[in-house]
């Protein structure tokens, strides 16, 4: 019999619970026989009304002072008391699971260290890409590659209003507000339209594929707000569709490049063809080549679900930690924002001629808007590309385009 | 030091020799420290120009009898004799890993049942989608749900051939002749274009999700061979795509209804993105909703790279079994034909009021081919469908639309 806690009764919270409560039996067969038994749901809000309102404390101490317990999900989010609390639970031989991208985006570094030197697990599965799995088949499946290249939806949010403006040609802000009425953005939407929620969760897979944490704050981000309706028509004539993309390279010197970005992506590859509220990452190892993982990334059910498996997967591996982490690097690991080059979509009021006399060779896309130039550049740095969009009259847009 | 052995060295086991020599650092990191050594290879051929000929051996029993062998790669294929070599292994308290579809589909249960009484592990995860992550994160991370549907395109060479007649317009003959001079096909094709190994591929993981064997046998399986030209572009004009699919649904008693089948997919599918040899597998669970794996079904380094990480797997689990497995059912398990019901793409000579007369309500789609109607049934079982569609004067095609 394992015992297990929850902390924090909000979507993913009561999710965890629906699940435990209605898959009881299948769960135990999945953990080699284990029965587990949910003892205890930390809240500060009131659930009188709840069948089982003996499991709620608001006493953070009930859960840590337990001994019973030996699994906590931690799926009340933001930084503080998260942090804390996980700390305090992995420091007293507790394993803890996890959805809170934030926390362990900020922390993990910190609290991997002390669940591997506890001999518990800190498992992160729901913290990306949220029913999908993904953390344990890049870490346990792709074990014989070497990563070479990351490039994912990570967030559902900005995708659905992509995809509103790629399929109902709706402008931006109505794009957002139908996000917002159908509670797929927050009223304040900066996190996910800005581009933060992308980067942490980037942030979380490149640490995992190189070992090394590597620092959300280290990661050029930028959302989804510049882009506009005339953009994805634009890309329509390209054959291809504008996503929100995390991306992250791998050297072989073990240094990491890593953006978020909107970027121009052809309709034959496979992240093009994710709608919705979808999200998908895209893997490339040397050996295996490009694996592609496809699914909810949020919800109440399809995140709860990846935080009962991890759950499970603690519960099994209650004797030993799963190794499943990532160190802090004695020096930087950040390639150089000019190591990898890109090609640009880019648009202009300035000539034709004027964008071939300072882009040189380029293509260009038919006009979808008078009196201006549309076209893609050659691979070019960041820096490069900035001197050159310096030189043009005007630049309306500049995208980049993914390989 | 974790002592293993090759069965075979072809493409795939010639695939896993690379890895390990190439990446033997990383495999012991993941191994959770312990070093990875190779020390036979079982092959009937001579490789005397191998830099470690001295590895090879023609002798099973040298596997066999070696007390410092723990985990066997059995990447030779086939029935037998595999079978009787990887019984004798696990009898002997070695972990087996393979990628041999066949022998799983077949003897599976039977394996896997001496592996969990001897503690030890039989793992498959090259048998399906090659290097994508699939047997493992439908087994570790949808462990929180029920399955309730899988669709996977698993044949690469039959996704070849029909995204040839897609994208190309070739007939089935001349795509077919294309796949056998690039080596996605074999001189005999009957395996794949039959939709053989899709069957077994679908059996493996139709056992796995519903926890009881599904004996390839019994189910109904057809290849692509019917499918012509005229069929992929009345499907273009339909805003779809035809692909072989395997397909299984797991029913809340216990039935599974499993079929192998061209199927119609409607172009917002994520699977009717999937092109040329890749395969995708669609999982449906209760709580996660629709999960889709993607990426190379087949090939040297990505099918070697999935059974390479098996073997790390198998070290880092040599104490005790992982516990993925199947039962024999007490009863037969298979849902009766007629128990779903799927839409008919249909095409015949016959008028459109008799088709009217027979089907009731259907969807017609614009003629492609003059004299002739073409249209999508309503939902029907199997003997509903075959019997409207005796009634017709002829049946030039009839095609299952996925839901």
């Amino acid at each position: 019999m394992a015992k297990v806690a929850i902390m924090g009764y909000g979507t993913v919270g009561s999710g965890v619970y629906d699940i435990i409560k209605n898959n009881a039996d299948r769960l135990s067969r999945n953990a080699n026989g284990e029965e587990i038994e949910l003892k205890h749901i930390l809240d500060i809000r009131d659930f009188d009304d709840h069948p089982e309102k003996e499991l709620f404390t608001k006493e953070f101490n009930d859960i840590l002072n337990d001994g019973e317990v030996s699994v906590v999900a931690e799926v009340m989010g933001g930084l503080h008391p998260a942090y804390e609390f996980t700390k305090s639970l992995l420091e007293a031989g507790k394993s803890v699971v996890t959805s809170n991208k934030e926390l362990v985006a900020t922390y993990g570094t910190e609290l991997l260290e002390i669940a591997r030197g506890k001999n518990v697990n800190y498992l992160f599965e729901a913290s990306v890409g949220g029913g999908i799995p993904i953390i344990r088949p890049m870490h346990q499946c792709l074990t014989a590659n070497n990563i070479l290249k990351i490039a994912g939806i990570l967030n559902g949010t900005t995708n659905y209003i992509l995809n509103q403006m790629i399929k109902n040609g709706k402008p931006f802000e109505t794009a957002l507000k139908d996000a917002q009425n159908k509670g797929f953005a927050e009223r304040n939407p900066a996190a996910d339209i800005e581009g933060h929620d992308a980067c942490r969760k980037i942030a979380i897979l490149a640490s995992l594929a190189s070992g090394k944490m590597v620092d959300y704050n280290d990661i050029d981000t930028e959302g989804i707000t510049a882009v506009t309706l005339d953009d994805v028509k634009y890309a329509d004539e390209m054959d291809a569709v504008v996503k929100l993309i995390g991306y992250a390279e791998f050297d072989k010197d073990g240094k990491v490049y890593s953006i978020v970005s909107p970027m121009v992506i052809k309709k034959d590859s496979p992240l093009s063809g994710v709608d919705g509220v979808m999200n998908a990452i895209m893997v490339t190892g040397d050996c295996v080549g490009d694996v592609m993982f496809y699914g909810a990334g949020a919800g109440k059910l399809p995140t709860a679900s990846a935080v009962v498996a991890d759950i499970v997967d603690a519960v099994k591996h209650s004797e030993r930690s799963k190794k499943i982490f990532w160190e802090k690097p004695s020096e930087n690991i950040m390639a150089d924002r000019d190591s990898k080059k890109f090609s640009y979509f880019v648009r202009t009021t300035d000539s034709a001629e004027n964008v071939q006399k300072i882009f040189g060779k380029c293509e260009f896309v038919d006009n979808i808007v008078d009196n201006e130039s549309a076209f893609v550049t050659s691979p070019l740095t960041r820096s490069e590309a900035e001197e050159k969009l310096e030189k043009l009259s005007d630049v309306v847009t500049n995208i980049r385009v993914m390989a």
